[in-house]
């Protein structure tokens, strides 16, 4: 893959999209993420899995979310790198082991700054798909955005 | 420590607290994190983090989700487990080598479910701070709460 070409406030128009490329989760990276950040029985362990809410074993939404980062910064990329401000994340399902996932990026929104001439703030909707092309995460996303150097 | 008891829905109140231990971050966890997750500059090496909007190494806000995640699910017994449905999420400044971070939980709402007599949802403010005392996550999420068996 060669690297992209970095994208400028200038460079990005609403309803822009950007799609990733996908990334398969197994059993294993689920529990060790679990072991390190979530250490819940339904992340950690199939059996208690089966009787809990999510009737399976199940990565820790801040696994998907982490995820959707790693694609996010293959997929959309800024000038200056992807800084994010905040934002609104949902989880319809969760993400399971062997999933393919990928990241469908639209800009949603695109303020230029009034204070600071250098940069703006864009908004955008990630929605991170399985396989079966089912949405695991749905985000909203204030980030910064540079203007192309004069 | 002895393990927590485990809180159910009617054990909950408006306003109720809760803060974890603390937990310090090192610049090997956060470069390690950056490399699988979130793989920029400014999150994997000083120099170039130096030349960034962070003006020296930073975090992941995705490493500093996670670290808050571990604090919560020793912080916040939820009987059955913290199942997150979604929530908001702001960074206000980045976490730093050494931080020292804690988590600070209120309970804003709290809603019965009127189609599963089983089960609520509850809402949540949690403030993860370091060791000053500031803000680094401010994040409102809603979170299943399961009513105590009858």
């Amino acid at each position: 893959m060669t690297a992209p070409t970095p994208l400028w406030l200038e460079d990005l128009h609403l309803g822009q999209t950007f799609v990733s490329d996908s990334l398969t989760v197994t059993t294993e990276e689920i529990k060790a993420f679990a072991r390190q950040f979530d250490p819940q029985p339904f992340h950690l362990d199939e059996d208690a899995a089966k009787d809990s809410l999510f009737g399976g074993l199940a990565a820790s939404g801040w696994h998907t979310a982490a995820l959707t980062m790693r694609l996010l910064v293959e997929a959309f990329p800024l000038a200056g790198g992807l800084v994010g401000a905040g934002g609104e994340t949902t989880w319809p399902r969760p993400t399971r082991p062997g999933d393919a996932l990928s990241v469908h990026v639209e800009v949603l929104e695109i303020t230029p700054s009034r204070s600071r001439p250098d940069r703006g703030m864009i908004r955008t909707r990630t929605e991170t798909r399985n396989q079966h092309g089912e949405a695991v995460q749905i985000s909203t996303t204030r980030i910064v955005a540079w203007r192309r150097p004069a």
